[in-house]
């Protein structure tokens, strides 16, 4: 059973990412040390406590549509109200609107806790929370008194409205279409597709946020707005009104995360109410819907990082403690009479230091990646646009990274597992299952990896990735002047993957200010594995200097000497990769 | 729906693993190449007419236990009586038990395809051929005429009964008791798991290959015996007699292959006969099962290998006809007004194109392995010797790499859908759960890894892997020598990965020398993936040579330019990997 991995996620947080000098300086608002490992542990344990133990039941019960409506789980819904009872949804969010205004930090911190305990469950509060973070950036005062307050008590739920069937990744293919009333509300009419908990039985009502577009828009992406469509409308005493004009028109047969409903919404058929339309309102001008959104998805590609943290963390605990207690044949130097536990021999120890090497570099990414959105609220002029910089490069890494190893370390754990890893009941393999998702969803890593080439290497005119690779030699450097034994050759090996970061890093800018789109984009991928690599290295090191502590030199060392020896073969790729891709595209014909 | 890639198996069996030569050479037997090409046409057609159509509800079906026993999904009894009264089963079977005594490589090529329709399918078949053999190579006469006709011709399906529950890689701790009778019989008492088409109702009787343990049997793994127990015993008039003491008590409850009843057999405990006990038959001689088993397991591995190679291909099938049907967003370089095909994004044609590299890769090392086991069948002395080797030293490449791909690939595969490759009803997600069960069992990749190492490598003191690498150099010479542009930088990146190749396997044969057994088993998986990707480049540079159509050399070319850059790392992991290893154990404690 999966246990909160407090201790660890406080040293992250506070040693490798930055909250104790943020703390120290006072740049975290009231926030004390104390009460940070107050909201730690109170969230470990009811992550440990009351969500992991239905998250088993909920895999495999997955969530119903009836005729009422979609019915989560068996113990869901009451889970969740506790959950929100507790506060957990309004760490971050606006104090205007009742919420507690905490850093970023500490939400992600929690959000891989509450992920640690179930993926399906976790998702629903992620797309509340990504939802009131775009109404309070864009939302009129009048809407926002009226919705905001419940979104972010956890009271009502909110959903993201994005995907059609034929607008995925490209949103501009969009057909549902958003009619305007006379009194200034909108009619919305279409369908959506792979709505996460579009529909549910955990709260009265959802608020939907949806794409649409106004007859009388532009063509493309240029003319999508953002409305808010409520399940059921609101009397202006705030009480509940008649039901809206959606509903659930079916849930999808997934891979995992069973317990999260998946719908397929639709709006403005007529099924509910006097006229069909689904009433809605507009979110921010008309036209200018996708920066809207695109507010709400930043956060959710983060949290969506978390989701690989956690997953990966769950699996590592699960795998270790297995082959602790499993023992088969005599590993090389097992003098016992009995069999050696599993964990014994070099090829299960080296798939376990594996899983925890990449599971703590992954987040240290994605918490890095917190606080520097972090500094961005927090500071002003030229720092906070240094670390809105830092936020919005870490972010595509952070989302990628964290989900491939979320992927990769779950199916090392059912390795460990042998056969019992591809039984159900043993939980391994859940684990892989709900995994596979994070990689897809919020953006494809390779949107991902699209975006960190094409937008976020430019930030500065490259300044910023620049310096950014200047701060992970200064940790190598560190490492090298502590003349630690421990650290064996983790200083030159380091250096040598930030080095290969740095090349690849160059020749991409470099294509990109010769237009050579091809070129650039044919390594986009695998330069956003060098980058998360390098990271992981990078972070690990870092946490050893921190601490001290023989273990994580031992794990930065690992890491230097075997998983960073990957690099030189992704800056090749990336440097060198394009023209035989290019070739090779005949055999896709 | 899965076609069958009937020519591109032609040319690997051919061209690329040796059966051109072989045939010409006359070593093997009566087979032409007509036969050989109407034998795949028509294993194709069946593998993709009447298998692969039954696959998908198989999955949602999965095979179920009732008060009769177990009962197949839907069709799959039928389909597989069909299937054997063609005369499939019997392909490379003892042609003194009515089989067609025809080459491995073609029975091999024919297990791809059947897979590649459904691996829950192929796996029963898979069972069966290998007891024959088993029974074949160590049974006497009298349970030859009364048992392997009807396991070669089909009439009878047969399983492995190895593992228990405290009994897995390490069958040493075996307690399945095996008591003799006064008639030279055995009885049979104890529990096995993960038995394979343990029970069904495809055929009239089962018969099982029981390892188990004589009361006066010396302790470990060298006290096992192996017996032969049918579901129904046999009158002397070869009809089928009373039901022995042996049932299928439940069925395990897995991530994929569902249609294919993995099951927990008990024997002996009194539910059939008059007295308690299974009725089996000794194989071989007592206490000297294992060796037996293994004859089994050998082929056993070949044939999980050619799983992935299957799945591996169905996979990248479904993956590019979803790239080029979709459509999202414009690709650097689209000039239409349209959206692109997702596959004119150089990110997704990179997905794709390594798909079919590692894919291609996989079936010449598996088909290589079958042509050395051919070989060594037919010829003498040395040469079959030499052969023979050949065969040992690929099979655990062979099953460790082609699995490992086989889930690369099919998770790949899902990414290459997007959304689409989440939901259940695309098929893209079944392939990785069906495929995640290869790299597990007939041996973990791990335990492939400690053979190929510790057993393999000193095979002819090191002289057959020398002489396997010098092989290969000579193909990256061919190259050079050809001197086509279409090659690009394909054999100095080959030489390279080849050398890297032989650094380690000396390093390694340095290791073993000394009994550094913890320093050479910690490298041991990457340098099974280091030979698996040397030789996938070395095969695709050998099919392109031997073809001289553009295509193949630029897929080699990919290959060489981008997948061979990892054996560098590779390497540097085998031989400088150990000592951090060691010291990271620490963070497992």
């Amino acid at each position: 059973m999966y246990k909160a991995p407090v201790e660890e996620i406080a040293f992250t947080l506070k040693q490798v990412a930055g909250m104790a000098k943020a703390l120290e300086a006072g740049q975290m608002g009231d926030l004390s040390e104390d009460l940070v490992d107050a909201i730690l542990e109170e969230a470990g344990r009811f992550a440990a406590d009351e969500i992991a133990p239905l998250s088993e039941a909920g895999d495999r019960q997955g969530a119903k549509l009836t005729e009422a409506g979609v019915v989560l789980p068996e113990g869901w819904a009451d889970l969740y109200r506790r959950w929100a009872e507790g506060g957990w949804n309004s760490l971050a969010l606006s104090q205007d609107f009742g919420g507690q205004g905490l850093p970023h930090m500490l939400n992600v911190a929690a959000l891989e806790m509450w992920n640690g305990g179930s993926m399906g469950f976790a998702l629903g509060p992620v797309l509340t929370m990504g939802a009131a973070e775009a109404l309070d950036a864009h939302g009129s005062d009048a809407l926002k008194q009226r919705y905001l307050t419940k979104m972010i008590s956890g009271e009502w739920m909110a959903t993201m409205n994005l995907t059609e069937p034929s607008a995925g990744s490209d949103l501009g293919g969009l057909r549902t279409r958003a009619e305007r009333n006379q009194d200034g509300s909108y009619r919305i009419f279409g369908q959506k597709i792979y709505i996460t908990w579009g529909d549910h039985d955990a709260t009265d009502n959802i608020v939907h946020l949806v794409l649409a577009r106004l007859p009388d828009a532009p063509a493309g992406s240029r003319g999508i707005s953002l409305f808010l469509v409520p399940k059921f409308l609101i009397n202006d005493d705030g009480s509940l009104g008649a039901r809206n004009d959606l509903h659930c028109h079916s849930l999808e047969h997934k891979l995992g995360i069973h317990g999260s409903p998946t719908c397929t919404m639709i709006y403005g058929d007529g099924k509910f109410g006097d006229m069909p339309g689904a009433i809605g309102y507009l979110i921010g001008e008309e036209n200018k819907g996708l920066a809207c959104m695109f507010t709400m998805m930043n956060n959710a590609r983060l949290a969506v990082g978390m989701q690989g943290v956690a997953i990966a963390e769950a699996a590592t605990q699960k795998a270790l403690a297995y082959a602790q207690e499993r023992r088969q044949g005599k590993a090389p130097g097992w003098t016992e009479a009995t069999m050696s536990p599993i964990v014994e021999h070099p090829d299960v120890a080296r798939m376990l230091v594996t899983m925890k090497a990449l599971t703590q570099g992954a987040r240290a990414i994605c918490y890095s990646c917190a606080h520097a959105i972090d500094m961005s609220h927090h500071l002003d002029g030229d720092e906070a646009r240094h670390f809105a910089e830092r936020g919005a490069l870490l972010t595509p890494i952070a989302k990628s990274f964290a989900t491939d190893i979320g992927v990769e370390v779950a199916s090392l754990g059912i390795q460990v597992h042998g056969g019992m890893g591809y039984i159900e009941e043993t939980g391994a393999a859940r684990l892989l299952r709900d995994a596979r998702i994070a990689p897809i969803y919020e953006g494809t890593n390779g949107i991902q990896a699209i975006d960190l080439v094409t937008r976020k290497l430019p930030l500065s005119g490259g300044g910023q990735v620049r310096g950014f690779i200047g701060e992970l030699k200064a940790i190598a450097v560190a490492v090298d002047a502590s003349n630690r034994p421990d650290f064996g050759d983790t200083a030159t090996r380091l250096l040598t993957a930030i080095k290969d970061l740095e090349e690849a890093t160059e020749w991409l800018l470099a294509k990109l200010g010769e237009g050579a789109m091809t070129e650039a984009l044919s390594g986009a991928t695998p330069y956003q594995r060098l980058f998360g690599l390098t990271l992981t290295g990078s972070y690990l090191a870092k946490a050893a200097l921190a601490d001290g502590e023989d273990k994580r030199a031992a794990l930065a060392r690992f890491a230097a000497e075997n998983l960073l020896a990957e690099t030189a073969a992704l800056k090749s790729t990336v440097t060198g990769g394009a023209a035989s891709l290019a070739a090779a595209r005949a055999v896709l014909a």
